[in-house]
């Protein structure tokens, strides 16, 4: 059968990205207490396409993806990627993956256990001689508004935030790390199950602990920059506003560099 | 050429349900300040298909809503409805739309004004002897929980919510009213727009008026009681918890007749 | 600390369903093949409440469902829902939870296997007396267009759906019937790798099996009936049409005595 | 009221962005046939913060874009940018913009005319020297599959894919242009109404221009450096592979230089 792909192209255009996106398949990552979680991710995964060919071999990448879902630790991740590369005869492959994490969590009085979902991710780029990998890790938190603390005669508007950090690797860390830390941050983290007693914990911890989303951000890279040199990381973080119908943000990176 | 649709079916089957989803069109429909609003609606049209027949003849609920879409009233909407049915030799026509709707707020102290986007919908059934109607206004409010303000020390835990409402009609009413009497039985309305003066207002107004999701929908069904004898009407409350990654919900309908 | 919940409520004003809403969480099903497969589900958890309580005991409801989550066959999600009942002093429990279930598959010509994502789904009601179960499994497919196959001198117009399938249990089955039985009927299965000799059996095969929406549902419906004797069960079908920027919809119920 | 964002910030870490999300506004643009368009927007507006203050007044974004939405041609989007920039005291602002935008269209053949809706982008910086400012169009269009079309005796797979532009300005152009370029590119264009003879017309077209998605973001690209100098774009393609439950994907971008 004739390889329709493969026939030269002459508009003389290199292609920066072509693959498959939104794959969804099951895989299996690291869990600092468990030792391995079984987990579903959606995937992207992408070459460049040099001028001369018209098009990709899009099966050769779910191919290759099938060969590691069951063990896709970080160096696997970045093994596949430069497997992708070579089958594909490219110069650069990238790939994108996001998959809910669960990690149970005790209730902060009551201690009732319960389990929780965070989203995780791993996006990387290889070129044969350089590779770039990137983990996010997005934790939802409880933020309390210090400006509508400060102004009113009682209560305070809080809402549901989630902060969303990519971290350049450098050094190892575990998601439950990341989490840990942004959960401090925040002006409470949040919990699937809470007694009465837990509640009335989680409420006034989060009236003592008021933060903008500009503090949070500011706050996790504090953190983050005392536990770990990562080369380069960002942070995000975004309030579902209890009090508008729109969202407030805020966004910070910091290069090694910038590190006192 | 051959109309493959009208083809005899012997496999026996009436069909509930075939024709058009998720289509975008702009529409315009009442507004109770300007006299209209252009906004635009996601929409679905059905009608039944009677089993000696292979497949409806899709193109026709589109010619007949295109007719329509510069002046969607209710009544109109009905109209159409009624058209689509007997454009395709059907039993039963259904339709649903949902549009976002704007209003212009006035903050509640500095008086600054700025626009809010509200959801609504219109849902109905036609087959020529009976109609059914029924209109929907989903309302984003304030909750401040009442358990949390009462065990707590300090503060009380507030967030995003959304009431939704769907009335079967009935009497006219305007989406406004739905919206204003939604907004007075939450802990606080929403503003895109709001100043630090505003800011402590809505803080203390939400903590004066604390409701948990199953005070808000009875709050808002006492308020339509009292408002219009609507045949049937059901509310729907639903919390983005900010101490929870999950939603809080209750649900109510109502008909006439357990109106005391 | 006071229990604000069970406080009086004069309003008078039962409400159906109160409870918790896209709580995410892990869950252990049945797979044909390995004997169980963990994945996880979006949880909605409902139950109605008297008229003279204030409010529910959210909490309840994740603790129920926490003990039952690494086991959730059929017979025990019954039981689970029985257990929130009686838990929340309620008459009436509901719960619905939707989940990605894998499949390995094999590729029609070449045999290269890879894994499917199919979206899987249980709702059910328990009043201690009676309980009411429906098991739903949403399938993707190709389907080609008979119209544009026969009016067009080449070609045909094909694009990706999905239909949807609701089942009252009823005997006993296994996902996998369900989505060979959709795929069987439609004008093919998808597959996640398919190498090119697989892509012109894939198109050849669809070329062959033209199949409206009306088609597919009253197709599947037939096969269903001809499969089990369900009491009740409703077929889906919905097309991402490719000529189209909206989609094309049908649907079917059948009750047990329908069938001839 | 104390002004707590104004407040000294000790952690010496500038903030690159800070704003609000996802604020839906009515807007209006221009239309080329109409003169303008009413539509509506979700809306991201950042600013960056020096170091020294602990947060940004959100609700200035809000009172400037209120200014403007009535009438938000390119040229207006810039001076509320730099309106924003002035307002916040800072070195930057930045906005994001997105729209559905509706443009009438004849069917092929029988010339029925109905609506179809395009999603719009404005995107664009500011630092009062200097302005960034890009334009993005989204374009719903027919792929048919050229490797399945030479290797199968009848038929190919064909389905929806998305052509999304992102142009930097530049030199003016209508909104109409971009999306006639991209469905001449495309196997075909999408219409919300088509006859029989429209459906035969748009088959045949399909199958006598088969385009990889490859072949689409090169072939939208060569007619762009024809029609306009712009300083910069990119043209991503999306396909909803009927065969696969993924999407095939391809991303070109293109500076002035690269141009012969």
């Amino acid at each position: 059968m004739t390889d329709v792909q493969s026939s030269f192209d002459d508009r003389n255009m290199r292609i920066q990205k072509v693959g498959v996106r939104n794959v969804r398949y099951p895989v299996t990552v690291l869990d600092r207490r468990e030792g391995s979680q079984s987990t579903h991710a959606r995937v992207d995964l992408f070459a460049d396409l040099p001028h001369r060919f018209r098009g990709t071999h899009m099966s050769r990448f779910i191919e290759v993806f099938n060969r590691y879902h069951r063990d896709l630790t970080m160096p696997r991740f970045l093994e596949m990627l430069e497997e992708i590369r070579i089958s594909l005869e490219a110069e650069r492959a990238y790939a994108e993956i996001e998959f809910p994490y669960y990690m149970e969590k005790a209730a902060p009085v009551s201690g009732q256990r319960s389990m929780m979902e965070y989203t995780c991710h791993y996006s990387g780029t290889s070129t044969g001689v350089h590779q770039h990998f990137v983990v996010g890790v997005d934790v939802p938190v409880t933020t309390l508004c210090p400006c509508s603390r400060e102004i009113s005669d009682r209560g305070a508007h809080n809402q549901r935030g989630v902060v969303r950090t990519r971290i350049e690797l450098g050094p190892f860390f575990w998601f439950e790390e990341i989490i840990e830390l942004v959960e401090a941050a925040a002006s409470s983290g949040l919990h699937t199950l809470l007694k009465r007693e837990d509640e009335k914990y989680v409420t006034e911890r989060a009236y003592d602990h008021p933060v903008f989303v500009e503090d949070l951000v500011r706050e996790v890279a504090v953190s983050m920059e005392d536990a770990h040199d990562f080369p380069w990381f960002s942070v995000e973080a975004e309030n579902f506003e209890s009090i508008h119908n729109h969202e407030a943000y805020a966004y910070i990176e910091r290069s090694r560099q910038e590190v006192p």
